[in-house]
């Protein structure tokens, strides 16, 4: 892979990720509260900061503070330089590709859409390329200054390879993505599952900084789940983790595509309740618009749907939440899948509320409407947090 | 507290955490194996190692292998020395305490018990001083070179602290456990929770070495859970974590006690169990021990109860599965719980294979049978982790 950036370079200790990596995420910050923070010396902090200084990512700000009188040196503390290094994020779905550049705190600074199509690797590669080359021309900074590119799709997606192994609304199937967007653009690709690019960018950059533990649930076509423990997003032994769609809350209730029973996703995910909605109305052609348009007016069957799907919700919510016990709960979603939430935020509530074990209960939930744009955000995030990292072994 | 240990000394940095950890986890181990999996440079491992070969904690074995035919000095493998210090644990039921001294490997030297008339709280800690006594006086090293009473309790504890918030079967309310035991008995006492307890001595000393994540389910009077995710354990924000007992699998099923329904607890917990027997053969008065002697006869309304116990905790395991992705699963408890367990054994595994989503079905189940010593155990282990782990802050 190609990697013209210099931050990759840097990281050459655990001292030097974790020194980066706090500045970057909970900067501006003393040296001395780095090494209260992180354990590391004094001395350590310093040496691990100088190449980072050296290169333009950090910068010591004027001191600002005294520790106390006599208590030597006044704190200057380091600050991340955010237009050092630009990173381009893509949300791929079936029939568009969203885009954004992002300085180093994952701020957008440019986006762009392009519609697909279809869906065949080669082709959306082809489109995936021009989409990067024309953020990456928004400004002759962003050009210079941009190696990475992120991609956040739906499914089953090995990161470490960049391999999407299985994508149901795609329809593909062991796609090696990061190898041929990589070979298409010149860029250092990184690949990962949509919700988890999403539960990267509230961790580093959003709701989750400051929680060591916290779940990010997605409601749309399908209910997705990722959960950060002790800092860190849980991947799962097998690549499975997270998947709150198959907890089965409905007993011996409807089958599931999965081969289980009573699984959320056969309840509340938009095709149950689309389907459900169809039954209770007696009307085989109705859309998800028509069944919320139904649920709004008031008809009572259409609102028992949408509120078994919130009862269903909730209590794997709480379930999740009786498992892990997470500081918050990130309530998340597409824009069409978020409209038909309002509908049953209410239901979320009171059944995760009732089901929550003790002190459970106490766990925030969050509703944070994202656009595509975020989560394309988030693929910019994941490529980020990847390139300061430590890789291991 | 009292702190006669040396151990606690030396843990300085976190360098001197993760080098002597893993050699008391996994040595013996060379430095510059250690340095590969630590990342930590040779100069810092042996740095590291140092004060604790001087306290006689680890020791140099002879050079036994060369890395490369001129590839400079054969490496020593680093080395624990088990019986440089001694730990008790004791787990508290509300009829018996069962304690074990352990060396530093967890390895049991000696066991003992004494019953219970009462659960009153200074009654049990009289008890308790009087039974860490008698298991120190096993040898002089022992009383010597023993300084730490790791105890284990059901219920709701926060080792922190060492407070026991609530236990159910012990009827005990915020019993400040750690500091009346400390005061009775002059050790330094670590309290918690007795499946976190049994699930750190899986960790550190058994079936979890080598598994950055497992869970272990333990089948019984409840059904509780612990899990270790990136190599820690799961403590949940609100203390709240690994209540599998109260994932609701069972639908609209029967009422809790916790206030949800369908709770797996409320299906296959022991109280559940013994009323669905006595319902379905009609006899008020049969005992766990009556219904699973029914079972096991082949009454096949009998039978059916212990299988939809199974069902429900294996379902209830494909949740935890789906959501958190361990590598394995370890299935253990008490030993008249798993006398149970061998009648549904078979409905666990059915369930889970079915309700697992893709290759979480591939989690592997390991069956433990764990006498009330392992649990005991389990408490040395968690007072030897608490004392070579870098407090935080």
């Amino acid at each position: 892979m190609l990697d013209a950036s210099r931050g990759r370079a840097m990281i050459t200790s655990p001292a030097s990720a974790a020194v980066f990596t706090m500045v970057l995420t909970q900067g501006p910050v003393s040296r001395v509260e780095i090494a209260r923070r992180t354990g590391l010396s004094s001395a350590a902090v310093t040496k691990a900061a100088r190449p980072f200084i050296d290169a333009g990512y950090l910068f010591e700000m004027a001191a600002t503070e005294r520790t106390a009188p006599g208590a030597g040196r006044p704190a200057s503390p380091l600050a991340i330089q955010p237009g050092r290094e630009f990173f381009t994020g893509v949300k791929i779905t079936h029939e568009e590709l969203i885009g954004v550049v992002t300085d180093l705190r994952a701020d957008v600074v440019a986006t762009a859409r392009r519609p697909l199509a279809g869906c065949e690797p080669a082709y959306v590669v082809a489109e995936l390329a021009a989409l990067a080359d024309e953020l990456r021309g928004v400004s002759p900074a962003v050009r210079e200054r941009c190696h990475a590119l992120g991609l956040a799709v739906s499914g089953d997606v090995d990161k470490d390879t960049g391999l999407v192994r299985y994508s149901p609304f795609l329809r593909w199937h062991e796609v090696p993505l990061g190898r041929l967007a990589g070979a298409a653009t010149g860029l250092t690709v990184t690949v990962e599952n949509d919700v988890k690019a999403l539960t990267v960018a509230e961790h580093w950059f959003g709701e989750g900084v400051g929680a060591s533990s916290f779940a990010l649930v997605t409601v749309g076509l399908g209910i997705g789940c990722a959960v950060v423990v002790e800092d860190r997003l849980v991947a799962g032994a097998r690549g499975v983790a997270g998947e709150i769609g198959h907890v089965p809350v409905g007993g011996d209730g409807p089958p599931c595509h999965c081969g289980g029973h009573g699984c959320v996703e056969a309840i509340a995910g938009t095709p149950a309740v689309v389907e459900a909605a169809r039954t209770a109305l007696g009307d085989d052609a109705l859309t998800l618009d028509g069944a919320m348009a139904a649920a709004r007016a008031g008809d009572p069957a259409a609102a028992a749907v949408f509120s078994r799907a919130g009862e269903a919700i909730g209590r794997a919510m709480a379930a999740m939440a009786n498992l892990i016990g997470p500081e918050r709960i990130i309530v998340s979603g597409d824009m069409p899948g978020l409209a038909a939430y309002e509908l049953f935020e209410d239901d979320v509530r009171k059944a995760f509320t009732l089901q929550a074990f003790g002190a459970a209960a106490d766990c925030r939930l969050v509703l944070r409407p994202q656009p595509f744009e975020q989560w394309a955000r988030g693929a910019a995030a994941v490529a980020i947090q990847t390139l300061f990292t430590l890789r291991e072994r």
